[in-house]
């Protein structure tokens, strides 16, 4: 091993090329679950571009897996590397090269957080407007998962905010795709396919992010419902209204009652609700907002809301803030694994209907909240057993899958997920990802073990 | 050849397998201006994916190159056969399968035309926001070449509002990929790379469209520039400030005489204007759109218009389709190419006017329009001479290319731009392209000549 951590050295400098023993724990994890945490035999921080490419060559010539890591918030053990792999850290490579007003986009580094982005475009009156509810992730993170969260229902998700990229190939080569402009029909769409590949094709070095005005006012209503089913069924009339809310979260009544106790916002549960739809309203000018809200809130009454919550921005703020952390707040409860299915949004309630029956089928418990503009469900799942827990989940992605839905809206397949994309996910769609995969890196050392089977399964 | 003959019969019905020479002479053309038409061997028009599948089946047996085609208005003959191809037309597969208002989703066939679909939507107060300028076109082919048009710079191109699709490989398995949802993190995005793959990946015989509401308020605001240079600065101050405009059209002092007396609108054009703007704007609500009217047209006026008309519903409607009939209107008046290249919104206006240095260094005659608010440049080419021609036009692809963009903003290659894109693109993403291509159609039937040489290229 000596010879390859000389190499390694010589490709980033000694500071930065360790062996994964001699490193922080904190490269042997991400915030999955069920991963194990694995100490890779390197860990590599380089610079620039070229150092990445350098690793990639010694990847390369030595048959070496890598790994590419942001902040390691991933959910599914994408970016935990093999005990024989080299885990290439971004940390170094955290700059934002330029806030391009004109052409309203970002170029950075992989290895800014949403977090640094917010402030760099805050100050320009621009945003960044995906925001997956851990701003301490990295926007290489973020692409690699195709990263989503609350705001998609306005603006979509990672892939519809990057524009272009520059990324390594498993040759260490370097190659460009897009650039700063929405349209273009010249050839494949790489930087398309890049985006949501979990690290398995090229590592991405840096970004072309698409910025949108800052808009200055924001409301937020939250509305109880004592019927989650009415709640569901009044979600796409909402949006037909042509209001266009930046956020429309569906949390239920066990959800809201835990959020409610961990933020002191008791005053936030409502007795007789199921289930709570939150809308966050954003508007150039404050008399738009306010009429908007005022429009929302009776909208929601005659849709079967049992009550309409207009809430002023501090506690607006707080309860999305919630919002996005539920996931701590059930692995804090406990929850054993997680899940983000997505299904048709109008497939929503019976869908949820469907997993209280597997839960209660199987002795388990499972509680959710979702983004209710556009199907993603969030489940916290509670059961123990791993075979039955397997099972469940099996029969849950299953439902889903039946019901026009897909595995994974926003967290990806990684290694975590692996065993129902094998079993669940259409075998002419994985054997084309295979040969997607093959002609990108033929000897399989982008993240073996992610989304595929490490080595042998490649052709 | 009568064994393909009948094989094709069985797969289609013999009314719908006929010798390319018995066939309409419509088949072997497009809208492109240099491509020569076409007879292919065959024209087939099947009625199901069944029939899709069996005619690929037969097509890989026999090794026949296959190419689709939606109406054929492509501009860069990617719908023209080969001699010794079979043509797929898409003609009978125009069924609009579904209006999912809960999902605001269409679910249709490739066939169906964008005229169609309009109004199909409008019963339901939906939209489907891609408008490139051709409303024979279908929406089969638009996803082929990734079609644009006027909207995209609020609501994106085809590959923003395709969710999910059906397609037929060249093996004549049967894939599907995406769904009536945004958000999926389950491997690659098949959707995504078989968009704007020009017919060279699969067969597309199903689409998810992503529809929006129908917002029923619309303006159009007229913008004369004494200087060019003023009205590119003044396009990103607009989106700036969030207002958020439907269209944000460039368009010539020569283009404006010509669209004006076409439509006999003289009213249209300024004495001292260099460059025109035309901004569309829509809302709920009439009272905020008349602010907003009010609010563009000072806005501009501070940014150094020389006039600003808010036209009237009738008048700004029967501009915008002038300005997307402007290719029409260029061909009637005997330009012998066309380019459609995008750079950065930014740097329209040195590029623009490197155009005019390039096309009087050439001796000829270079015209434009195009969508300032994403930096789409349609330039209409004067200069008959096929050399001379061919030279300017790699000179400002090259010079677009040095600016930051790309050789095709919604247009595409095809055959017609192989040649600029054999010249100019970056061989490390052709030779990965080309990788692509061989894992989804080894053999190279699909449309042979689009992209990438036919046949011996191919590895």
């Amino acid at each position: 091993m000596t010879n390859v951590q000389d190499l390694l050295a010589d490709a980033v400098g000694s500071a930065n090329a360790v062996p994964g023993a001699d490193a922080s724990p904190d490269y042997s994890r991400d915030e999955s679950l069920t991963c194990t945490p694995q100490t890779p035999a390197f860990v590599v921080r380089p610079g620039c571009t070229a150092e990445v490419a350098a690793v990639l060559r010694v990847a390369g010539r030595e048959g070496i897996p890598v790994t590419a890591r942001g902040s390691g918030t991933s959910l599914a053990g994408a970016a935990i590397a093999r005990p024989d792999g080299i885990l290439v850290s971004f940390e170094r490579m955290n700059a934002i090269l330029e806030i391009d007003e004109a052409n309203q986009v970002a170029v950075v580094q992989p290895g800014v957080t949403l977090t640094e982005l917010d402030a760099a475009t805050a100050a320009h009156g621009l945003i960044y407007p995906v925001h997956p509810g851990e701003m301490g992730a990295t926007v290489g993170g973020n692409l690699a998962t195709n990263a989503g969260g609350m705001q998609a229902v306005k603006y979509g998700v990672t892939r519809h905010n990057v524009l272009g990229l520059e990324a390594v190939l498993a040759t260490g080569e370097v190659i460009r795709a897009g650039g700063r402009f929405v349209k273009n029909s010249t050839g494949y769409d790489l930087t398309q396919l890049i985006a949501g590949s979990e690290g398995t094709l090229a590592l991405v070095t840096q970004l072309i992010l698409r910025l949108r005005p800052r808009l200055p006012h924001q409301a937020v209503v939250l509305a109880p419902f004592a019927d989650a089913h009415e709640l569901t069924l009044a979600v796409p009339r909402l949006l037909a209204t042509g209001i266009d809310p930046v956020v429309l979260e569906y949390v239920d009544a066990l959800t809201m009652a835990a959020l409610a106790h961990a933020e002191d916002m008791a005053s936030a549960v409502h007795e007789s609700a199921q289930a709570y739809l939150i809308v966050e309203l954003e508007s150039r000018t404050a008399e738009r907002l306010a009429e908007d809200v005022v429009e929302v809130a009776e909208f929601l009454a005659a849709q079967g809301a049992a009550d309409v919550y207009p809430l002023d921005r501090a506690t607006g703020r707080r309860l999305l803030r919630a919002r996005e952390r539920a996931l701590h707040t059930s692995k804090a409860a406990g929850a054993n694994d997680l899940l983000d299915t997505v299904v048709p949004r109008a497939a929503m309630p019976d869908f949820l209907a469907e997993v209280q029956r597997l839960a209660a089928d199987t002795g388990s418990y499972v509680i959710g909240c979702g983004h209710a503009g556009d199907g993603n469900v969030h489940l916290s799942v509670f059961q123990p057993d791993p075979e039955t827990r397997q099972q469940l989940m099996t029969s849950v992605l299953r439902a889903g899958i039946a019901a026009g839905g897909s595995i994974s809206g926003e967290h990806g397949i990684g290694v975590d997920k692996r065993v129902y994309f094998d079993a669940l996910e259409d075998p002419l769609r994985t054997d084309l990802m295979r040969r997607i995969k093959h002609a990108f890196d033929p000897a399989g050392i982008l993240n073996p073990g992610v989304l595929f089977e490490p080595a042998g399964a490649m052709r």
